[in-house]
């Protein structure tokens, strides 16, 4: 969900002052954005050019990265190189996550399937389910295990990261399982506003939702068979 | 991408101005309490509710509901059933929206066989790919189209939305042959920061962004394994 998040202090902040959620959750893009310059051969960018690429002020850009140090030198920008190491850094994404998924429905097979975490570092290390019928089955190189075992293979396996891929209705209750095993990060599939301790960090992938709030911009338009043509 | 939205305005707006893009965003959540609420069978519900379901003051439900209307009694809170009914209607989630897929590799087969879109209303009916040996081969009832067809496409099968589950070396190109073909809601799948035109809505679905966003909180902790223990 992406509500309640504290907003960005609107004076001045020391470096290293804890920085407000919503501007951790922009860094991931500057990132990316970074490896763009970077792909293209920059070796420095400046805050504009940074803020066309993410649709922000210049201004913002300097304001996020602030929290985090001193990156830029005034008037010269920022060096690509050194600023995507640095970020990366701050993330934690130098080194690679063990996750834990609940749930190998469709959804969950899916998720395991997906070849966007590995090279990103986050690995998929044990998977879980309620169904005694899939427990002891391999889905790839994983097998999956029953739910009553997730707080030992979270210790036995260093899992860091949940993984949520069971229905809406089962979903507060597998959340809390992570919780209880010692989880603060989880990735969460199901269509469900859920709850979680202020220390656990929670983020949903929901298609629908997204889709559900771009239909009202499509809503006073006609059908798009009988726009323009040709 | 969730930057770079309008603020909600501090003073007061009369209903049926123009909702804050963000504002819009958090309808389709407001909908999926409400469907709670009516199954846990109540009938009214307060604004207290909906923002503890929500994370939300009670101030900022009314001000973002007002929006779209007078909705609630004073003292009396909502009528579940109601509300529901007019979002849904306000959002354009009472009927039936068309999308064009495109790109059919291991992600966009996942898409396609991901079970939520259909119950929803969403209802994806052409997929579109590049690769000229996967053209002309069905996906369960779905044929897939060269790109050069989407145009075509999107007029005869009244496509309103667009889901790029592509690399993202190709996204932006594939993302600009969907906007020239009309379309205004697009859901992108490809890990990158694109670019639409204003009238153009874009939503990105990115698991891996959402973990990266929750790193920065883990890191200053030890390895999962050694904290707590049993």
């Amino acid at each position: 969900m992406t509500m309640g998040f504290t907003p960005a202090p609107t004076g001045d902040h020391p470096p290293g002052a804890d920085a407000p959620e919503v501007v951790v959750q922009r860094l991931p893009l500057y990132v990316r954005v970074l490896a763009q310059f970077e792909a293209a051969g920059a070796e420095m960018v400046s805050s504009e050019q940074l803020g066309a690429q993410l649709q922000m002020t210049p201004a913002q850009i300097r304001k996020d990265l602030s929290y985090f140090g001193r990156f830029g030198k005034q008037g010269r920008g920022y060096n690509v190189k050194r600023l995507a190491l640095e970020l990366r850094s701050i993330l934690g994404l130098d080194r690679q996550w063990n996750a834990g998924l609940v749930g190998v429905g469709r959804l969950g097979r899916a998720i395991i399937a997906y070849p966007g975490f590995r090279p990103e570092g986050f690995r998929i290390v044990a998977a879980f389910d309620a169904d005694s019928d899939v427990v002891g089955s391999d889905i790839g190189d994983i097998q999956v295990r029953s739910i009553n075992q997730i707080k030992k293979s979270v210790d036995d396996l260093g899992i860091r990261i949940g993984i949520v891929a069971v229905p809406a209705a089962d979903a507060q209750g597998v959340i809390d399982a992570l919780v209880a095993a010692g989880i603060k990060a989880i990735l969460n599939y199901a269509p469900v506003a859920a709850h979680v301790p202020n220390d656990v960090s929670i983020r949903g992938v929901d298609p629908v939702l997204a889709l559900q709030s771009m239909t009202y911009f499509l809503k006073p338009h006609n059908a798009g068979a009988s726009a323009a043509g040709d």
